[in-house]
């Protein structure tokens, strides 16, 4: 792709987005959806002028890590931590539930390999954490009780799905089922979860210090990107998906994050040093999301078109009834498995059904597990394809899903006096 | 390069750039020589950290393109047509000189062929206008009258730049001379430098219009930047360098640019329409620049810092003494023909240098010239090392005797009460 040619495919990307975004919404389309759906329409699916390639999908992945990014600012630790467990009860349910049952249907009902039947359990586990938070964020929902557990949900669930991943993976190359492998990756990530926000804290400490020796304009805000693609690298190594680093230094640049050490520890050295250091600051985080929302409102619809254009129909036999059978049932098990998890935890009955639904959007994690197990000759080109359509139908279907409930049920989910 | 290690080498170039440029600034160096030196460090001269990959010269591409836009945006045309057709005149003597004085030197002295000899005029000619913009902002210069004539000579320079290595592609290629095709060449861009700000000012109008109605954040910045984008398309089209697109765009959005019909031509048909639509519109422009500056702040570094990851210092033959030779001859003819531009106008003694100066930088127009010819074998690998050294030298020398020429001529060339 030479460079002018690149500008246009982006051009036409940005401003596909835009138009079916606002068109969408004058239907009372969600505008994300709008934006997949011009995926769908600009690549080769329809018309065949945006591919997935290699610059196109790294701006992709920019604009998902900057999105999370900016969800973690925008998320109150404080708030979240009053959750308890509760983001990853459901997480593991929701990853638990469509994995067994699509590992059950697969293997029982359709009577495929082991293999097989357990890369479609896996392509089911993931939620789309991109389409559940611009959802909730248009239905002005992106704060309320229940999306705190689902935001929470989502990362823990993107993490759990990229284990499930590398243990398959491993698996389908060695043929041996690596629990240690696995569980390394996993203490891993947990020590990065710990560690990563109490670092990302101190560094934008030290932004704050040197700004006001900056020599040009931009300091704060480039300090921060490196930063941030600097932990998404990190999360990348240890064998987590980026988002979770980019999610970590979010949290801990936004304007709730502080960590002071607590009242009883009085003899801690250097207790009120470090209360300063990681004491919240919110003159720089709002300063911050300011500078960081035009790259936002730029990237992020080059990633939700590019999920688009990664679903190619072409590859689908629209004429052949095992497709259709096949991806109907998984549809119900991908439906029904993400919608149990809202019901894991104990809440109101309204917000548990929320919970459900919200867990539902697939999106690019699933895809990449389906064109791994595609490229690796695992699953055969017609389950591929049938994943794919059961991809599309549980990322295109959640948001109407979840705009439907809080029109009809949000006032009684949340009485007015509740909402933030 | 996969995703992950891309966050990684984009984190390395942010804040290698913000590193340099900062500690370059505590002694007096510009920040843009302080970001170019990164790319000479992190690049295969020293680290080899930094590879010149598609992604990143197409973020560095999407870098000046964009910086060229708000050099647009922050142009007053009214303020620039001023300067009349010196723009014009300073920019064809700035091409003019180094190719003709270049070729004669390459030619008769160095005793070269024909093609090489052109070729190394040609690589002589461009003027970098991203490196002179931003010492001119840097010095609090960009706004004066020289500073009008050097940005309106640069983008000018920049276009007869491409018709000199059009036309020398053409000769290499076909060895004939293919005046025709230079002059369509030329036509073309002729009319577009006329129609593009029009357009561009309509396209305007129609985002504002279309603004109020808009459901999601953003709109305002999304559409500019995908105007902004399909006008680097276009100008690339029809043979023009992409920032020509970029900075016709940025002009027409500009908070100064209006297109009245002169109050002569009432008879005019929609004539109060047609100055409505054409009228400035300053609220917007002053939103749409500071949501660019973010973008400009995270991608313009990335240019700068891949200029030197591309000059690439090991080519070169330290022992040599005829590239020493070679170089010091072509540095010379380099700096005097650059120079000598700025005396091609009718300005005081004092403008006419600080212009011919300010058209010295050379950067990455230049490296494509010297790539080009070299990778054609129409020059030696010899030649190509010793126009390395002429453009790095004629890169990073001029931003140090431009500041020293302000800091000690500044307050005689602009008397206080002239500044702007």
């Amino acid at each position: 792709m030479d460079i002018a040619h690149g500008f246009l495919i982006i051009a036409v990307i940005i401003l596909g987005a835009r138009l079916f975004g606002e068109v969408g919404a004058r239907f009372g389309v969600p505008t994300v959806i709008g934006e997949i759906v011009a995926g769908l329409v600009l690549g080769p699916s329809l018309l065949g002028w945006v591919e997935p390639d290699a610059t196109l999908q790294f701006l992709a992945q920019g604009g998902i890590i900057m999105l999370l990014f900016e969800v973690g600012m925008d998320t109150d630790i404080h708030h979240m931590a009053k959750t308890g467990l509760k983001p990853f009860i459901v997480a593991n349910a929701g990853v638990a539930w469509p994995l067994l049952l699509g590992f059950l249907v697969s293997y029982y009902v359709l009577g495929m390999d082991l293999l097989p039947s357990l890369f479609i359990g896996g392509t089911l586990t993931a939620t789309s954490i991109g389409i559940t938070v611009r959802v909730l964020s248009e239905l002005r929902q992106r704060h309320t009780h229940e999306a705190q557990i689902v935001i929470g949900a989502a990362v823990i669930d993107d993490v759990l799905g990229v284990l499930v991943l590398a243990f398959l993976y491993h698996f389908a190359e060695s043929g041996e089922m690596s629990w240690l492998g696995t569980a390394q990756i996993a203490l891993y990530v947990f020590l990065f979860m710990l560690l990563a926000p109490v670092f990302s804290k101190l560094i934008s400490f030290i932004i704050d210090r040197f700004e006001r020796h900056s020599a040009s304009p931009g300091f704060l805000l480039t300090l921060a990107v490196g930063h941030l693609l600097l932990m998404s690298y990190l999360a990348h190594l240890i064998g987590a998906p980026e988002i979770l680093g980019a999610f970590a230094a979010g949290l801990a640049m936004g304007q709730h994050f502080r960590l002071h050490v607590p009242e009883g520890f009085a003899g801690v050295p250097f207790r009120s040093g470090i209360n300063q250091i990681m004491d919240a600051n919110p003159s720089m985080a709002g300063r911050l999301a300011d500078q960081v929302k035009p790259l936002i409102h730029t990237f992020a619809p080059i990633f939700f078109v590019m999920v688009g254009v990664s679903m190619n129909l072409r590859e689908i036999d629209w004429h052949s009834l095992f497709v259709w059978q096949m991806s109907g049932l998984l549809l119900l098990v991908s439906f029904v498995g993400k919608f149990l998890s809202g019901f894991a935890v104990r809440e109101k009955r309204l917000g548990q059904v929320a919970i459900g639904l919200a867990m539902i959007p697939r999106g690019e994690v699933g895809l990449i597990f389906a064109q791994l197990g595609f490229s690796q000759h695992i699953i055969s080109s017609t389950v591929y394809a049938a994943l794919i359509l059961v991809i599309m139908f549980s990322t295109l279907a959640p948001p109407f899903l979840l705009k439907a409930f809080y029109s009809r049920y949000g006032s009684r989910l949340h009485p007015a006096e509740e909402l933030p």
